[in-house]
Formats: structure tokens, sequence, C-alpha cells
């Protein structure tokens, strides 16, 4: 770290599924910190992947609690005179509570460094052959809390479908309780909010839907298919990712086809080419 | 490879910037590749980084040409009773020609493994600090063909903004000519596609522009201000690319200042809090 700064947090990525995700640039940046910190809270690694990048890296890996990383103040006392990793799942500012963590560091003279990394972001739309470009605005399924579902995740998929656009859906996580929200689970919860919202024609069990299961695992599986089948499948552990398609063009149907294992596709007209 | 197959086409992705950003699982792919290729149209790692890669894992890397990747049939022979790995500039199956190599891949018999890497389409959006899920549709700018100018990268983008979304735009790439759009060859098309377009009250001078040059490199900058302030900035080596944000939450005005040195934010009510 130069003069200018009294520590340096380096927020590094670990990417997808294991400890082999991890970039050669991450590596060095744990090598040589003073303090390796992990969060799992915003997302997790398979079983393991953590003790095995320790025993690769010969550092100590603390894990640190949701609460640290909101509060930032125990990270920002540790990395104060220190080099500090913070271990991140996925790209490493995918999350707001990391944007906040650096906008903090920044107000305490902490330089921060940014390792980059695979996202599901990224990951599953090309898993599933469907085009970036064609991707409107994103969203996440929440756990539906005791009386409360809240229906803006629904509208937002509506309002891409209307504009012939894909939607990728988050699947909510609640780490503390080892609770992974499934592709299945996400599924009743969009089929719930599209009859609370009275749009059950635009959204139901004849909808095209698409799962991506362990994106970036060796056992990684897509799948494709009409809503009401789709949630009565099993995709195996977490972590899914649901999509839920707009037009298709050819390319994108040949490859829900071939790798989604999809038979039928709704009849429309097809979209635009790729530009 | 297993007797279904009769090859083995593992797409490696190579992230951002130089021979770093692959991941720990990349570098396993390629060392144990009977032949590594590498193609540098869809976009490229800094200078020397392959040479560099080559040195590390003690590997030949040849180059593939455009044609070769498009017409894919010098990719599919050689990955005939072998392991290739194709070495692709950020992750893997972000461009239409991957995916095709893919579907065409299987239509061959020939197993495809993806290793995924860091994109610009997750690095950029958090390196400003601004939220995933508040980005709209993704577009490209073009390089302007003699008489000819579209104007559909304009529109999406001023679609996102009537609805308060952020917009990435993609810079293009001629890399067989060694031209990389600048950011500031990008905001002088997005101005002329509004003047043409007859939306220049929309998109014009005064419009709040974001230049992330060199994503995930050590000397990465992160901009931000009026397009006709920007436009005359320099910033550095490419690649770039471009971010026409809509509403601003108050954190991500905070990173703007903060991380990009914007100094007036356009005056608005500011859009609803994250999720």
């Amino acid at each position: 770290m130069t003069d200018r700064f009294k520590g340096r947090l380096a927020l590094v990525g670990l990417g997808l599924h294991d400890e082999k995700d991890v970039t050669v640039r991450g590596l060095e940046e744990i090598s040589s910190a003073d303090v390796v910190l992990s969060e799992r809270y915003t997302s997790t690694l398979c079983e393991g992947a953590i003790s095995r990048l320790s025993e690769t890296t010969g550092k100590e890996i603390r894990t640190v609690t949701r609460e640290d990383v909101e509060d930032a103040s125990v990270i920002l006392d540790t990395a104060m005179g220190k080099r500090v990793a913070l271990l991140v799942v996925g790209d490493p500012l995918t999350a707001t509570t990391h944007i906040d963590l650096r906008l903090r560091a920044a107000r305490n003279s902490i330089e921060t460094v940014i390792v980059h990394a695979s996202s599901v972001l990224t990951a599953v739309p090309g898993l599933l052959g469907l085009q970036h470009y064609k991707f409107g605005r994103a969203t996440t399924l929440p756990f539906p809390q005791e009386g409360y579902l809240p229906t803006s995740p629904c509208e937002m998929i509506l309002e891409n479908l209307k504009r012939g656009l894909h939607s990728m859906a988050l699947l909510d996580i609640d780490s503390e309780n080892g609770r992974y929200m499934t592709a299945n689970e996400g599924m009743n919860v969009l089929l719930e909010m599209a009859r609370k919202l009275g749009v059950a024609g635009d959204i139901s069990g004849e909808t095209l839907a698409c799962v991506v299961a362990r994106a970036g695992a060796p056992d990684c599986t897509v799948s494709a298919g009409r809503l009401d089948d789709m949630r009565l499948r099993d995709f195996g552990p977490p972590l899914h990712t649901l999509v839920i398609p707009g037009l298709l063009h050819f390319m994108e149907e040949e490859a829900l086809q071939t790798f989604a294992g999809v038979r039928e596709l709704p009849d429309d007209e097809g979209s635009d080419p790729p530009i």
C-alpha cells in the first residue's frame, strides 16, 4: 500500500463452485495477505471448498459473519496497517453490501483492490445458450415471509416478457439457516405472485422456464420446459438459478433443445437475429 | 472423454486483463490438453499475456482466426480423438459465435466443457458501484460504416433511461485491424445516433456517462461526468466500456463520487432503495 492509505483490503472473488474457481491473481492476493477472511452469507461454494483453499494456500481463513460485513468495523479495523483479503463467492462487487464495504473502506483511508471472478450473472445465460443482450432487468425471488409476498419480481419478469426479453431470477439465500431456495420453490413463488397479481394468463404453468443447477460445477445441469413440468423435477443440490426466456432466436431454440433437453417450444414468430 | 463422445473441447475463459485472470480450473484444462488454441477476435488480453500463459503452462498456444472459429471445422477436426482447450477472453459463452461452436461440437459428438471466468458484463457495474438489478438491456456501439449508422443501440439506451434503468454499452472491436473503440469514439457515436433519431433532448452533452477503462487491470480507471466533458478526456489504452446510468440510488451516487470522481450529479428525486 502507498502512504496515502492506512491499510489494504482486497476483495477476492472466488467464482462459482469450488476452490479451483479462484484466479491466479486471487491466489497471489491470498498468499500475500496478512489476514484472510471469508464471508459466506451472500452465496456459498460447495462443501469443503474453503478448507481446501486454506490447505492449498497454507493460510488460515477466518469466517466473518453477516453482521461483520454489514457493520464493517471489524474488517476495517483488521485492515489498519495490514493487508487483508476478504474472500467473496462469485464476482466480489455484485452485492450492495460489498459496495457499501468498499465505500466505508474509502472513508477510512483503506485502499481497496478488486480481484474479479466468474459470476452466475454472466455464466447462466451462456450455459443456456441465451444471448446476454436479450436479457432485461434481473430480479431475485425471495423466500415468502409469513403473510407477506412481494410481487415486484413477477412484475419485472412480466415487463421483460412483454418486450420479448429474457429474465434472470436469482433465488433467495438464507445461509445462516442453511437454506438455499431451490428452483422448484422459486417457480412456485413466481406462480403464486402471478396469481396474486391477477396475471396468471401471462405467467402460468404453460410458461417456458429454464433452470441452471450448480453453474460452474462439473455436475452442472441445464433444463428447460413448461413451468408445470419443471416445478416437479429434481434438479439436485443447490445453487439453482431460474430464467424465464422471452422471444427465442433460432440459435437459442437450438441451444435449449441441445443442452437443456427441451422438446416442445412455444409457437411464436421468433425474434430478430443477433446483431 | 467418455465413449459417447469422439473428442473433447474445453472452452476456457481467460477473464479480463492478463494471464493471471485464468482460474486454477482453467490452468488444469490447459495443462492436460493435447492442443491449446487461442482466439483473439471477440476480445483481447493485454500485450504479451498469451505468451506468458504459454511459458507458465509449458504449452504451445496456437492462434486461430475468426474464420476458424466461425467455420468451426478446423477446431472440431482437431478435437477428434483429442483434448482441445480453446482459450477465450472473458467468460467463454458471452458471444454468439462460441454458442454456435458449442452447438456444432454437439452435432459432431464432441463433448464440450466450460471453464467460466470474469467478464466485463459483471465486473463493470460493480467497479462503478452500480447495482446489477438496475441494469436494463445491454447493447454494443458499432464502428460507423461508410454512410451507415444504425440507431438501435441509442434506442435501447433511451428505453432503459425512460424506465430509470442503467445501460451498459460495449464498444466495438475490430481486432483484425487492431482497432478497439475508445469510450470517446463510443460517446461521439452515441450522440450522433441521438441526433439522427431526433432525440438529442434525451441524450445530449448534458447526459451523465460513466467509463471503465481496463476493467480488471491494476491500472483500471473509472470515471463519470457529463458526456460533453467526458468525450474530451483521455482514458488511456483500451479496453473501455461505457455506461449510461438511469436513476441513481444514494449509495450509487456516493460510489460515483468516491470512485469515479464525479462532482455534480443530475438533480433528480433518486430511485427506490435496493430490494
